[in-house]
């Protein structure tokens, strides 16, 4: 698809099935919990899924068309996360009840980054000068988090080896470029590296600090092509404010290596966890086709495409694209299934749950063209 | 199958497997993360496992035949775990490396219900009256622990519906049993009450407490066939010793509503994760075969026929049963794969991991047969 595609995609099939579905104007915030037709099977407010769809609205808004209905919806989440999201200790709740009264605590970071997210890009929207400080004092707590888990109360065990998680990575480069910190962008173009296994031409999900201990453990091999995509094009765009070549050699590399490696040669489409080696996961959904895998490889190819002009990611493109679009969207009621089986058949039938939202696919898309 | 092939199988194919795979004669406790051949791709000592795996082995010594390399395996585990299983509180840790050391705490009380199941039948085989009196302490505080998980350090949220979860009525249940309880087996025959879903025939996996909110979340709305098939026979079990009727008709007419419900009328096999009202499921390997599942429902249906005779669970028995040895043994390395897609092929290739490892197929094999 080219990229008037991917933007007539966007604004007919994806932005119009949320705006229409997941608004909860009569208490705030949005539904993420969405069945193929659009109906509401989990009243629930997810923190990751409503920091994450304030974000993509204000984003359109910002840089698409001042359209003056997704600035209303994205004011609709960002005053609702405002006036809910935080416990008494400036933390955030996972999810919460529809009426905003908390419903679970997770003790990771993630939730309060996606937050700061929304909260950076519906400053820029808004004009309203508390999101853009809370957005950067959540930055800074978020960052605390990750160097000390202590303070979200999650244990940690000594006799087990200590590792570099990719998410966390890929977590502070994302809002180090969106709140301009070019100090941490620096920092995490760094951090990459202990992830990087050069043979195979991967990162680790899970990177053990000390390299003796790499493949001990299951967590330790483990390979997430998606996290592979979604990595490599923010550390694409980190590497234009700083460039270096041969760290943007070494990212393109495992690009590649991550798109040769994730590929499922009997049924196309890319794997969602792998073992380095070749050994089962713990993970029972490994071989499930997700959309935001697929979503951010495209995005990722597109930015490979950009910096290189190297024909070598249109011919990836190509093959993705054609996976991608032939069985993600649902042409009956718009936007895409998110889960598929290993053979490219929706396992769920639906559109959005706790971990699916308005944000993959509308980023990519917005990205890609 | 009849009565003496279960027994064939599970002396010639499951215990073997296990006998020759998973035993850890350097540092003690079982590796249980064994891929198709056996080989260990995780040298942790998941909890649960370990201290069902000392389960079944003093119980093959103690009712089937007084082996000496059964008792023997059966110490291996019951020493490792009562020198490295519990923290300054008494509380189990869920994972331990392979010397020993803690590698995860989770914060439910099942890791300590199974240690507490495991060593009430190694006293038996072993006359060691240590672990007897270990088994009933860690019962009271597991009973605790469920009535107030706080003490795990678990959160609890107001505003969510106060529920009831069936393996918290399932584990005091096997325990009351195993500990002959009987106060705890009536408290247990009652607790039941507040899941059952008489026009549906099935029994919720969390029943909220008030029956108003039993449909409002997904968890509320969850049904697990294997659950049901799992509580049902140690509800026949209970029921033998303590005679109701009318509770005797309700588990039957349960234990014949998830088996219809819970059947893939497609494919065959039971899914593992429903929706009572058919609406998506937040977890994404529902539609999975799992080998537990069809064990237990192997297992209930032979308590059932046993209980009444009725011909109904013969026929039932006869296709669970095809599915079943048609599906999940291995014929080259012995055992059963535990993980199959919807279609019912192997979705990994492994024999055991951090949740499936000797007992349940040795469990329903010895108690069918």
């Amino acid at each position: 698809m080219n990229s008037s595609g991917y933007r007539a995609h966007l604004l007919e099939s994806i932005i119009p099935f949320w705006m229409k579905h997941s608004l909860d104007t009569e208490h705030g915030g949005y539904f993420t919990c969405l069945d193929r037709d659009g109906s509401v099977f989990d009243t629930r407010k997810y923190v990751w899924l409503n920091g994450r769809q304030v974000w993509t609205l204000a984003r359109l808004y910002n840089t698409v068309e001042r359209r003056p209905e997704w600035l209303a919806a994205a004011r609709l989440g960002a005053e609702f996360l405002r006036h809910h999201v935080f416990d008494n200790h400036g933390r955030c709740w996972f999810s919460l009840t529809r009426e905003g009264k908390p419903a679970f605590f997770q003790r990771k970071p993630y939730g309060a980054a996606f937050v700061s997210l929304g909260f950076a890009e519906y400053a820029r929207a808004s004009g309203d000068t508390w999101y853009r400080d809370k957005a950067r004092e959540l930055f800074r707590k978020v960052r605390e988090w990750i160097a000390d888990p202590g303070l979200l109360g999650r244990s940690s065990f000594s006799a087990m080896p200590a590792t570099s998680q990719l998410a966390d990575v890929y977590i502070v480069l994302s809002l180090a470029l969106e709140l301009d910190d070019s100090a941490a962008v620096a920092e995490m173009l760094k951090a990459i590296d202990v992830h990087h296994e050069p043979t195979r031409r991967l990162f680790f999900e899970n990177a053990t600090l000390d390299p003796a201990r790499r493949t001990e453990y299951p967590d330790g091999r483990l390979i997430c092509p998606g996290s592979i995509f979604e990595i490599s094009w923010f550390l694409l765009k980190a590497l234009q404010l700083q460039p270096d070549a041969a760290k943007q050699k070494m990212v393109l590399d495992v690009l590649e290596g991550g798109l040769e490696f994730g590929w499922d040669k009997q049924h196309g489409g890319f794997f969602y966890f792998m073992d380095i080696d070749g050994k089962p996961t713990l993970q029972l959904e490994s071989s499930m086709k997700l959309w935001w895998v697929h979503a951010e490889a495209i995005c990722a190819l597109s930015h490979a495409y950009a910096a290189t002009k190297d024909q070598r990611w249109r011919r990836w493109i190509e093959v993705v694209d054609d996976y991608t679009f032939s069985h993600f969207p649902d042409a009956e009621y718009g936007e895409w299934f998110g889960y598929l089986d290993r053979q490219g058949r929706p396992a769920l039938t639906l559109k959005g749950n706790n971990y699916k939202g308005c944000f993959h696919i509308p980023r990519a898309l917005l990205f890609s063209s």
